[in-house]
């Protein structure tokens, strides 16, 4: 049974027991611009998408199977195998120096505490290879696919250098998104020391590149996102690494469909929180249509709207082989540094456990597909 | 790339981001007899068709595709063969200037600088001539049929002696509407400015027709509009003009058989906003059976309920050839006159433009039915 | 087309323009006790059904025809041969004079200008052959089955004799119901001139009866109603009376089946507004089975929940040949006896016409099926 | 018919009618802390499965039949050939002195004043020996299986040798629940006086086991909860034991199947009211599917959002025999002690028996599907 780590309580305020708690804390901590740039706002009907991908779990019932002896429950995993001690990946999120000043350090920590594995975003607040040098838990890599194509190779060649063990391609085009709320709330987090920080560290992954390509700055980053990758460009980026390619942002059948067909190892069932387009559906209501078309020879996760242990056991009934989670670990991070977001790991980890327990499920790799039911 | 006009910000106000910026704006500057009496309020349950139309495009998802390039979007496109640079049309509403001293002139400057067309009501604040001579857009005409045989004939060869390029029939009959809102709230705007205006404007349409018909004034607008229509007085329209005709108001598979029948050009799938028969489902939920019934030969529209981009990219999903734009249009014309109109096409067409590159769609000619689900 | 009534408007008041209106303004005048003790609350879960009926109408949605010649709208009916200038009657409601000093004779002198029927309750406020003489409206008896088979029949006799319509035979057993209500609230109206009429007037149906029978009282009244009526008791009420006999408080296809086997003349599907059984639901949602289990040789009707013109026309569409109108009316009696009763039935006439008209639906004896979906 | 007994009323307070105004009551008089941990708070998403419960019944709606005999209605039942007076039982709960000074005394009385069987808790302030000495009502035994495998046998062997006539095996796991509530409320009741006979109570029954084994205290409870109990392990519960065995906390078909193959005598469609694993369909959306599976030879039973008579009437229609009653009979024992829980009892068989006069039922032990419809 998973032993859980204290939560960093603090005098005077309300505990943080689960998740929503470190949302709450999150929230009352951050500037109100803040808060609404990056998390949204549930129940704004501007930005749907995240609360479906919330409330897709809840539209999810778990049939408790009984008299199963769970008095051993084996929660570790392997993601491309690469072993995890829990299907909960850390979601590939940019600029964590927002919400902590180690920023993406303190989630490695973090994350190697809980035993798993870190997806890093191309526009982290380090470099791919601070990072790697300072990071004790197993890496992945997200990849924002640049118009210039040698920024995109060096990017890759440095990732698969650097020791990560996957490459996450992000395709659904954030380059073109709304940022709705970026016209809305200031981005600006607590003012001035934050703004020396940003200074120092954004984009720092485009440092790395060779001088004289179009290296893309904070203002000209969206556009500078290619919006013309088809599969045909997946295949040149399969002949420049050797690490596993992992589609991030598909939400149909049909695309799973393709991946198969291009060899792809793994698929990512995401709307980018909701921060790419919105009306999409929830995340975990798009999930069974992938898996199914995917077959056996591609890996299937979901981001958007784990909130909860129970959620990680539906996606995993649904097929998935693990969950990445985004604001929830950040929220951990903004209000607790490492800490934070170490506990809010063991939360899930424990929430996890128990319902496996109730649910008569021994093992997160053998989750029949009978434990859900939709409402 | 579509570039998005400025808006036009008044200090101090909150920015005007989205249509529904729009609506709030609009609802503060308006007299709150003004507002209810013309754009109801959402929420009200005395006028539950007009959210209707809004919620209908809710409980739709977008399917995105991924890995198509979208580097060109073309969301150019035609009605009635006549060009649009967008698939957004200005729907035909009556007297607009009740929302800016110009009114519908106004609103042609802003159909014109969108690149789009424009349909003219009949009981607009300005003659068919005087638009036409001042338009530089396309100019569609609506038709309210009156009993008087000859102002209903008057009305349609005027329009098309002006150059109009379509006569939209609205056959919701409106004339028999409830009003209830007409007795709960007082129309008149802002007063003086405005009776006067309205003195010498209302119904210039029907000044053109020849002394001696019974030409209707405002109190006897309603009971001069001829509930006795059937398709064989269609026969008869098809006679007199050489115009495509396209109905408006129009629910029902079965009615858009009997178009098929009749050699209708067009149909504006339609509740009139919610001003017509109250209890009626949400025009996008009507639009599949009315597309599947019309067949090839007709051209779908829709309107009613469009406040986003992905509302556009639903409607065409699901084979509508463009969407009429009423409420939306006019919020602008009162926030900020010809601009604030204008700005809320590029609005639209930003959202438009972005939702297609989030959903693999490059031309919005050739948007397939896969794009959407139902909730 | 209908000429509307005048509202009877008090200054300072807001308009009286619909149903919703009326209940307001009856909330707002009677005493919360009343109020709650026979109107209930929309919204307490206690008393669900009710709410049940009006949003069953809400779950439906009309499908509007259109190019029908609708200049003429015929509204008028016949009732079990009886005719009514509209298919909207009065339902049998127990002492009214509750809502105003004349009780049930205001509401005959609403329902003859009206141009309908009324049914008297077995508990009005007066008398069978009070209101048999005095009314200019066609009356049908609402008959509560009574444990002492003499009072039943001198009922049914009288009723008979004094000319009315139909008996309306109530089955689903109120003597039983809850009452929490009554319970919870005192259900004097405004005290004392209203304890000295109700000593007057209560249950003066029952004077009637011969000495020596055992009259009910107020306070016995439940207890007296019979509750081990069965359909052979049926045949024994066909044995004394050549009226019609409706059964009132039917609920399902089952027992339509027995009332087609039994001669039944008439179907009241109702749930007695939510007095009876909680748990129902909306009597709109049970017409369907009803109509089409019942057959051709019985006339079905429908109470509850009905507050529009759009019901009446949704009620039709699913095969009802008329609905009965309680909350309503009473509402109308309560604001301004009489003339409210009247102006709550032209209201309705109206929106029915209107609804008619925008539906293509010239005649209310020959609504199509099709004119209605469900959500 | 039944007679209502008083209700135990209080000068100044709002009437006691039904279950939900205990619960009002009930949450007045207790702490918050008590009350959050105990009863959850509706309407809170940690906590969804007690509403889901509650709602569950809200989805089904009535099919009340006409003109049946109902002057007599038979409420008596058996349960595992014990006879009660209605089909409503007393849920096992723990530490009923939390509630009132004589908790499970106090319960006993109240279930034989209302001539029902009560379940008690192995976690029950009073010991086996000292409820059935005190008790005039038949008891069910429930077992919390303990790790100590002499632990379990021992409680059994008590219960059997006390006159018990059930063991009711809860098999949800409580012990691994995550108990947030506990975390995040205070569980003390009242303070002082609770905590002295906490210290003196809680857990009594484990002090009727041998020297040596390794007796759970409060602390240790949860862990000492066997989580490695299967269907072998019923095997040897059948061996020590000529009690019927009844499974509580199944809610799946193929778990009704395996009760079947093992000669299992009843089955409680049971989700520990929401205490167990969170996610968890109401108990009565998952009965049919147990009815179905578990076939004649076991009866089955629900827990869980039983509020109302009409409750009541849906379980037994969807084929339960009995139900048990947890929430509402406490709070009868939070507000008046034992006079509180007969009056809760009095009120459910009162709704009850009016619900089956009024739906055609006049016996609970034949109570047809048909009566209940979905929405």
């Amino acid at each position: 049974m998973a032993v859980e780590s204290q939560a960093p309580e603090r005098p005077g305020s309300p505990p943080l027991i689960n998740v929503a708690d470190y949302e709450q804390r999150a929230r009352d901590l951050l500037a109100p611009g803040a808060w609404h740039a990056s998390f949204g706002d549930y129940g704004d009907p501007e930005w749907e998408t995240n609360t479906n991908n919330v409330d897709g779990f809840a539209q999810l019932y778990l049939r408790p199977r009984i008299l199963v002896d769970v008095s051993r429950r084996d929660l570790t995993t392997r993601v491309l195998d690469v072993p995890a001690s829990l299907p909960v990946l850390v979601a590939p999120s940019g600029l964590q120096q927002r919400w902590t000043r180690e920023g993406e350090l303190a989630m490695t920590r973090a994350a190697a505490a809980a035993g798993t594995i870190m997806a890093l975003s191309t526009v982290a607040s380090y470099s791919i290879e601070e990072i790697a040098a300072a990071a004790e838990c197993p890496l992945f890599f997200q990849l924002y696919w640049m118009r210039e194509r040698r920024i995109t190779e060096n990017l890759v060649r440095r990732a698969e250098a650097a020791g990560f063990r996957a490459v996450i391609v992000t395709v659904d085009i954030p380059g073109v998104a709304s940022r709705e709320r970026d016209k809305r709330y200031s981005w600006n987090l607590t003012g001035e020391e934050y703004t020396t920080v940003e200074k120092e560290r954004i984009l720092r992954n485009f440092r790395g590149v060779e001088p004289g390509t179009n290296v893309p700055t904070w203002a000209t980053f969206n556009a500078s996102v290619d919006d013309s990758v088809t599969w045909r460009d997946l295949e040149w980026l399969r002949m420049i690494t050797t690490l596993p390619i992992v589609i991030k942002g598909l939400q149909t059948a049909e695309d799973a469909r393709l991946c198969a067909e291009h060899g792809i190892d793994g698929i990512v069932v995401s709307n980018h929180g909701g921060f790419a387009l919105d009306g999409s559906r929830a995340t975990v209501a798009a999930l069974p249509e992938v898996v199914d078309a995917a077959g056996a020879s591609i890996e299937v996760y979901l981001d958007g709207g784990v909130r909860r242990g129970t959620d990680v056991l539906k996606a995993l009934a649904l097929g998935a082989t693990a969950v990445f989670v985004g604001r929830a670990a950040l929220w951990g991070l903004a209000v607790a540094a490492e800490d934070g977001a170490r506990h809010v790991f063991e939360i899930i980890r424990g929430e996890l456990d128990r319902a496996m327990a109730h649910c008569g499920v021994d093992d997160v790799k053998t989750v029949g597909a009978d434990l859900v039911g939709a409402v």
